[in-house]
């Protein structure tokens, strides 16, 4: 694909976190199976029903300006996920450690995500597409509030239970 | 490879992130070579040290708990990696735009290696390991501050010269 403008690169960022947003909602039903703690599993079931909603605003972009949002692979989000499902469902033995690493391994994901939704909220705001912002700056305060309960919840029990198992 | 205690997925962890700084060493050369903004190119030279010291701590912790760090691939760094080079090196085809690109390229990385140090330094911290948590805690804070660098080296004019670009 040929990058011209800043605008040919927003779409391109765009569509790249389209498909991160597929690749979380395609793997987060395994890592919500995985978990024994109800409230952590609370929480992915609620992200994961956020995530189909960024995924709308993000096809919602699509048709305001103009451009086609799907066909590309977020080879990021690709090593991120490959990487959890690894230590989540083969490496780690051990249930209450599990939920850490699932924290951990999430973790990863929404630092990601926070990062390329800075970088098209930053774009879309240089380029005048206010209603875009809105829109955008939605799903980046939704992924900045699913980060900072994964920390609340591994901090209230999670990595507790997690060290008082397995030794 | 078995994850039995916090300790273990501790420990799992900073070899990921051994793995994930070796491959920024790695890749971080490419890109300071393909920037055109000079006060860019100095902040990726900075970081390109720093990130050099973190891989030393890394490898100190290693040998103050008394295992090994290196051997493992952090298949999330090299997916963003990856993803990074193809957008730089091949798809953007303007130098002031190909600038904003390597921007947020970098800030992924960026974010992604603030959840992994977050991560570990709360695990160092309950692991009762203060020495350990000192020197993660320093690396932690050196991408954040990595980060804000790059927000404000993009928002003063790599962003207003990518817009002005190619239009």
């Amino acid at each position: 694909m040929d990058i011209v403008t800043l605008r040919d690169l927003f779409e391109e960022q765009i569509r790249d976190l389209h498909s991160g947003e597929k690749q979380i909602i395609d793997a987060l039903p395994e890592m919500i199976e995985a978990t024994t703690d109800s409230e952590l599993q609370n929480a992915l079931r609620n992200h994961l029903e956020e995530t189909r909603e960024q995924l709308e605003r993000l096809e919602k972009v699509g048709k305001m300006l103009d451009f086609r949002v799907k066909g590309e692979t977020c080879d990021g989000m690709k090593g991120i996920i490959k990487e959890g499902n690894k230590l989540v469902t083969k490496d780690v033995e051990e249930d209450e450690v599990r939920d850490a690493a699932i924290v951990a391994a999430l973790q990863r994901v929404e630092h990601y995500e926070i990062a390329v939704y800075g970088t098209v909220t930053t774009f879309a705001r240089m380029l005048g597409e206010d209603q875009v912002l809105k829109l955008l700056q939605t799903s980046l305060d939704e992924e900045k509030e699913a980060d900072a309960t994964l920390t609340r919840i591994a901090e209230a029990h999670v990595n507790r239970r997690a060290m008082a198992s397995g030794d």
